[in-house]
């Protein structure tokens, strides 16, 4: 009989969430549905795994070796999705009649990185992205950086979004004649917080073309800003006036602010910053991040931006769109760094204890009749010594405990134990009980 | 400029999900969740991804063909998982210390499975698993099926549960001394449903080595039952007296009846079938099938049972265990056949209009205000046509639109419009609109 024991392992890079985090992390992804729903976005889904062609669509060589991809059953080349970005490409592309024009859509779903594990970052995880396709306006921006907001405020975190648009760079590089050069630039400028200036100033000249004198006028237009939004967009203007991609740039900026304010955002969460620059290729014109304001060290925890070219790697339809993708993992990294995680591993707002095998059905009976006044009841699953199940309580942290002797039940009466203060109410009908567990709540 | 455009599409046997029924399937799984927390369950997850002997642990040679297996860029062998049990089971083993027991929890996420397509079958669907480990008590297996009545009463399916233990077939094979070929005689009553007495009893003397008495005897046995379920106990307790597993099931079967009763299931809502196997190995006491009695063909929609011996596959530990699996696409399926599933593709109560570009702003504001109290509120991303965006209402068939020229909105005014019956209501405030809106949802 004796059969080989299979030793239980997990894959590198991948983890178990356990109750607490489970439970967090189903929270925070109904608080982001009821915030996304109240903008009038709506849900989609697409498929785990899809012909590898697809997802590397417009793909760099990082994106390829990160794939997890293999060889079906039938011979196709498929991989796993390593973000929700390009199966929305693809789905806007064949679905363009039905889904019509906008369409504002969200999707909650895990994505598939072979990257390095690090600290933190794992091969599998959430990403939380919404989206407006169609309308290339700067209400459509807005409406991003305002879902964003909302989500936040929501999910109880203090947060700046930062806000840049793609042209202004543009333009600038336009009027020095080194406009084809941007890429290498945008790669340049990612390393200021890394490396500081002086080291990028040396990679703008070497690697990306510039003189000495426009690597510092880029570095000083980056430091652009001020307290006031208006002043650094004033700035920004004359800096780039008479170029036509920096003005239109300057332009769009100056509208999603206005549009920003309209949708209720409160001005100390946003902030112009010229240094955001956001690596992917596909931007085409705003573009922010979010910090945690208690935490900024950990990075952005929402960035996204307009792109208005990406449809069409799949479709002859131009399809404008803007969105934005909340790295859910680091959000609750950092909630539960700030405390302000939930970490209880039971949804139960009490446990009721089963004193004997004879009365378990009455004990039945009470759990039934407090779930019917709508509470999340723990039914201990078979009758056990009252101080393992206190224990038992104890450790899952549920709040309150019933416990009721075969006779308190058989006259239908019972105990309410609370577990932090200690304190205990005798001699409760079923009904009583739940009126003051639903009064604690 | 002209890169090759790439063919959207997708592999055979998997599919999108279109806003309606993404939106449907949200709301089920959320129903499910808040039943699942009302019994105290907890959620976890567990990688898609994972060693590939662990998820073959007690599979068969028909699991090894269904799944999407391969090498990681590791050299690791790999799969996807292809169920929810399978996961637990390894989780279980691991954690045992850090869960403690009773481990209540549920499990709602993808699972893959290459098998041959068929309508309304795919190669990636969502499991919602609901599982006790821990005391091998017949109040857990009544938990069990209070939950899945509970489940289905939330999403208003009408339902009949039929419960059936596997000791009781075990015990009459016993007692004809047969009870080494319990497998094949499994597998023939597997078919009554398809192929009939007749057949089931030449396969029962064929291939499980019965004597034609006794395979009369076991398809009179699996006839049992009347409108009563004393009646049909009663029956089956006559059936198996005198063999001790006959008699463990008859008393097992008898002990969760009288719990299911007292977790307040309706007794019309269950009914002992003792032709439910299940065709899965690991099933040692308690098994049931669910279906819905307004579409009794589409088959079972919720099952499972008993398993006392899975975690010991990876583990050195005993760990009872009882769990159902409700199959999400299938019920979907059976509610939208029925009508009763809300197939609206857009969560919005409202959609505000957005007349003029130099109105717009205080479209946002609007917007704002309504979503402040409470709706779900689209706006419009841009300003265009009224026509259009009247037509694009109807289209995602959201009930109101707000519409307000600029000069109402000037004066903080608008107009409401019931998108169902054609009537408006003119000259409202802000909040006189959100009055109105919060009373007709």
């Amino acid at each position: 009989m004796a059969k080989a024991r299979i030793q239980p392992r997990l894959l590198k890079g991948f983890r178990d969430c356990l109750p607490a985090t489970a439970l967090a992390r189903e929270r925070m992804i109904r608080s982001l549905q009821d915030v996304f729903a109240s903008f009038g976005f709506t849900p989609i889904d697409t498929p785990a795994l899809e012909y590898a062609d697809i997802l590397l669509g417009k793909g760099s060589e990082e994106t390829d070796k990160q794939l997890f991809r293999f060889e079906d059953n039938g011979g196709r080349d498929v991989a796993m999705r390593f973000d929700l970005t390009v199966p929305l490409a693809r789905f806007a592309a064949m679905y363009g009649n039905e889904i019509g024009s906008p369409f504002k859509r969200y999707h909650v779903a895990p994505v598939w990185r072979a990257e390095k594990p690090q600290r933190g970052r794992y091969r599998e995880f959430i990403q939380c992205d919404f989206d407006i396709l169609g309308p290339a306006s700067a209400q459509s921006d807005a409406e991003i950086v305002a879902v964003i907001n909302a989500a936040l405020i929501n999910l109880g975190v203090k947060h700046k979004i930062k806000l840049n648009n793609r042209q202004l760079l543009n333009g600038l590089l336009q009027s020095f004649g080194v406009a084809n050069n941007a890429a290498a630039v945008l790669r340049a400028i990612d390393k200021l917080d890394k490396q500081g200036e002086a080291a990028v100033m040396q990679e703008l000249i070497d690697s990306a073309g510039l003189s000495s004198e426009q690597s510092s006028q880029i570095l000083n237009f980056l430091a652009l800003g001020s307290a006031d939004p208006a002043d650094t967009l004033a700035a920004i203007s004359k800096a780039v006036r008479g170029v036509d991609a920096g003005e239109q740039g300057a332009a769009q900026l100056r509208a999603v602010l206005d549009f920003v304010k309209s949708y209720g955002v409160a001005q100390d969460c946003i902030e112009i910053d010229l240094r955001i620059a956001r690596g992917l290729d596909y931007y085409t014109g705003t573009v922010f991040e979010t910090i945690c304001t208690e935490l900024p060290d950990i990075g952005s925890i929402c960035s996204g931006g307009r792109y208005d070219n990406l449809v069409a790697v799949y479709s002859n339809r131009e399809l404008p769109g803007v969105g934005a993708s909340i790295g859910l993992d680091r959000l609750m990294a950092a909630l539960e760094e700030l405390g302000s995680l939930s970490l209880s591993s039971t949804p139960a707002d009490v446990l009721v204890t089963v004193a004997s095998e004879s009365s378990a059905s009455e004990s039945c009976k009470l759990a039934a009749s407090l779930r019917s006044a709508g509470l999340n009841v723990y039914l201990y699953p078979e009758a056990k010594k009252l101080g393992a199940q206190l224990k038992f309580a104890n450790r899952i942290d549920v709040p309150f405990v019933i416990v009721a002797t075969d006779e308190q039940l058989s006259s239908k009466r019972c105990s309410l134990k609370n577990m932090r203060s200690g304190e205990q109410q005798d001699d409760l009908s079923y009904e009583e009980a739940a009126q003051q567990l639903g009064s604690r709540r």
